[in-house]
Protein backbone atom coordinates (compact mmCIF):
# COMPACT_ATOMS: atom_id res chain seq x y z
CA UNK A 1 0.00 0.00 0.00
CA UNK A 2 1.39 3.40 -0.62
CA UNK A 3 0.90 6.05 0.95
CA UNK A 4 2.12 9.74 0.04
CA UNK A 5 2.91 12.47 2.55
CA UNK A 6 2.78 16.40 2.37
CA UNK A 7 5.13 18.35 5.12
CA UNK A 8 4.81 21.73 4.52
CA UNK A 9 5.80 24.90 7.23
CA UNK A 10 2.71 26.04 8.52
CA UNK A 11 1.34 29.08 7.22
CA UNK A 12 2.67 31.42 10.36
CA UNK A 13 5.68 30.36 10.08
CA UNK A 14 8.14 32.01 7.56
CA UNK A 15 9.53 30.44 4.72
CA UNK A 16 13.08 31.69 3.31
CA UNK A 17 13.52 28.98 0.40
CA UNK A 18 10.16 29.98 -1.07
CA UNK A 19 10.91 33.33 -1.03
CA UNK A 20 14.14 32.86 -2.42
CA UNK A 21 12.45 31.18 -5.18
CA UNK A 22 9.66 33.81 -5.88
CA UNK A 23 12.79 36.49 -6.48
CA UNK A 24 14.13 33.76 -8.52
CA UNK A 25 11.10 33.50 -10.50
CA UNK A 26 10.44 37.22 -10.46
CA UNK A 27 14.13 37.75 -11.95
CA UNK A 28 13.60 34.94 -14.64
CA UNK A 29 10.38 36.81 -15.91
CA UNK A 30 7.59 34.99 -14.24
CA UNK A 31 6.30 38.10 -12.45
CA UNK A 32 2.79 35.83 -11.57
CA UNK A 33 4.45 33.70 -9.10
CA UNK A 34 2.68 35.55 -5.95
CA UNK A 35 4.04 33.00 -3.74
CA UNK A 36 5.77 29.79 -2.84
CA UNK A 37 5.57 27.39 -0.23
CA UNK A 38 8.68 24.78 -0.18
CA UNK A 39 7.56 21.53 1.70
CA UNK A 40 8.55 17.88 1.59
CA UNK A 41 7.01 15.06 0.15
CA UNK A 42 7.39 11.64 1.10
CA UNK A 43 5.79 8.33 -1.16
CA UNK A 44 5.87 5.24 1.54
CA UNK A 45 5.95 1.77 0.71
CA UNK A 46 4.19 0.02 3.72
CA UNK A 47 3.20 -3.96 3.66
CA UNK A 48 -0.28 -3.46 5.48
CA UNK A 49 -3.70 -5.24 4.96
CA UNK A 50 -6.28 -1.96 4.46
CA UNK A 51 -5.84 1.82 3.48
CA UNK A 52 -7.13 2.16 7.17
CA UNK A 53 -3.96 0.98 8.41
CA UNK A 54 -1.94 2.28 5.91
CA UNK A 55 -3.37 5.55 6.67
CA UNK A 56 -2.85 4.95 10.94
CA UNK A 57 0.76 4.12 10.41
CA UNK A 58 1.75 6.88 7.82
CA UNK A 59 0.13 9.31 10.31
CA UNK A 60 1.81 7.87 13.20
CA UNK A 61 5.60 8.15 11.21
CA UNK A 62 4.46 12.12 9.55
CA UNK A 63 4.19 12.82 13.63
CA UNK A 64 6.89 10.99 15.00
CA UNK A 65 9.99 10.81 12.40
CA UNK A 66 8.98 13.16 9.00
CA UNK A 67 7.45 16.27 10.19
CA UNK A 68 8.35 18.60 13.31
CA UNK A 69 4.84 19.14 14.76
CA UNK A 70 6.36 22.25 16.47
CA UNK A 71 6.35 24.06 12.86
CA UNK A 72 5.11 22.00 10.37
CA UNK A 73 1.56 20.26 9.41
CA UNK A 74 1.16 17.29 7.46
CA UNK A 75 -1.16 16.02 5.02
CA UNK A 76 -1.08 11.88 4.09
CA UNK A 77 -2.58 10.53 1.45
CA UNK A 78 -3.35 6.87 0.45
CA UNK A 79 -2.92 5.48 -3.06
CA UNK A 80 -3.74 8.40 -4.53
CA UNK A 81 -7.29 8.99 -3.05
CA UNK A 82 -7.79 12.32 -1.11
CA UNK A 83 -8.18 11.76 2.27
CA UNK B 1 -4.43 29.77 -8.60
CA UNK B 2 -2.75 27.68 -6.91
CA UNK B 3 -0.46 24.98 -8.36
CA UNK B 4 1.20 21.99 -6.17
CA UNK B 5 4.52 20.71 -7.91
CA UNK B 6 5.58 17.23 -6.44
CA UNK B 7 9.58 16.32 -7.42
CA UNK B 8 11.19 13.41 -7.22
CA UNK B 9 14.67 11.21 -7.99
CA UNK B 10 13.91 9.59 -11.24
CA UNK B 11 12.89 5.37 -10.14
CA UNK B 12 16.40 4.24 -11.41
CA UNK B 13 18.23 7.09 -9.07
CA UNK B 14 19.35 5.26 -5.63
CA UNK B 15 17.65 7.60 -3.01
CA UNK B 16 19.75 7.70 0.04
CA UNK B 17 17.59 10.21 2.09
CA UNK B 18 14.96 7.79 1.66
CA UNK B 19 17.07 4.57 2.54
CA UNK B 20 18.10 6.43 5.61
CA UNK B 21 14.35 6.79 6.32
CA UNK B 22 13.68 3.70 6.03
CA UNK B 23 16.07 2.11 8.34
CA UNK B 24 14.84 4.64 11.15
CA UNK B 25 11.65 3.42 10.49
CA UNK B 26 12.50 -0.14 11.22
CA UNK B 27 14.53 0.04 14.20
CA UNK B 28 11.68 2.33 15.68
CA UNK B 29 9.33 -0.90 15.32
CA UNK B 30 8.00 0.03 12.20
CA UNK B 31 8.62 -3.23 10.18
CA UNK B 32 6.16 -2.96 7.70
CA UNK B 33 7.96 -0.42 6.09
CA UNK B 34 9.51 -1.76 2.37
CA UNK B 35 10.47 1.20 0.76
CA UNK B 36 10.69 5.33 1.64
CA UNK B 37 11.49 7.82 -1.32
CA UNK B 38 11.76 11.49 -0.21
CA UNK B 39 10.76 14.11 -2.77
CA UNK B 40 10.37 18.37 -2.95
CA UNK B 41 6.66 19.33 -2.90
CA UNK B 42 6.07 22.97 -3.61
CA UNK B 43 2.47 24.82 -3.44
CA UNK B 44 3.06 28.04 -6.21
CA UNK B 45 0.44 30.63 -6.18
CA UNK B 46 -0.05 32.29 -9.41
CA UNK B 47 -2.06 35.32 -10.88
CA UNK B 48 -3.12 33.68 -13.97
CA UNK B 49 -6.78 33.38 -15.43
CA UNK B 50 -6.67 29.56 -16.05
CA UNK B 51 -6.12 26.29 -15.02
CA UNK B 52 -5.01 25.78 -17.92
CA UNK B 53 -2.42 28.52 -17.85
CA UNK B 54 -1.42 28.31 -14.14
CA UNK B 55 -0.56 24.03 -15.34
CA UNK B 56 1.47 25.46 -18.71
CA UNK B 57 3.29 27.64 -16.39
CA UNK B 58 3.49 25.99 -13.37
CA UNK B 59 5.24 23.40 -15.84
CA UNK B 60 7.70 25.41 -17.62
CA UNK B 61 8.70 26.57 -13.53
CA UNK B 62 9.06 22.97 -12.80
CA UNK B 63 11.53 21.72 -15.62
CA UNK B 64 13.63 25.24 -15.22
CA UNK B 65 14.08 25.77 -11.73
CA UNK B 66 12.60 23.52 -9.83
CA UNK B 67 13.88 19.77 -10.89
CA UNK B 68 17.09 18.69 -12.39
CA UNK B 69 15.80 17.19 -14.96
CA UNK B 70 18.52 14.70 -15.20
CA UNK B 71 17.39 12.80 -12.40
CA UNK B 72 14.53 13.87 -10.98
CA UNK B 73 10.74 13.83 -12.73
CA UNK B 74 7.83 16.42 -11.25
CA UNK B 75 4.07 16.16 -11.35
CA UNK B 76 2.07 19.22 -11.34
CA UNK B 77 -1.30 19.27 -9.99
CA UNK B 78 -3.81 22.52 -10.20
CA UNK B 79 -5.99 23.48 -7.29
CA UNK B 80 -6.24 19.92 -6.13
CA UNK B 81 -7.29 18.01 -9.41
CA UNK B 82 -5.05 15.71 -11.26
CA UNK B 83 -4.23 16.21 -14.55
Amino acid sequence: MKARVFVTLKPSVFDPQGRAIVEALHSLGYGQANDVRQGKYFVLDLNVASAAEAEKMAKEISDRVLANPVIESFTVEIDGAAK
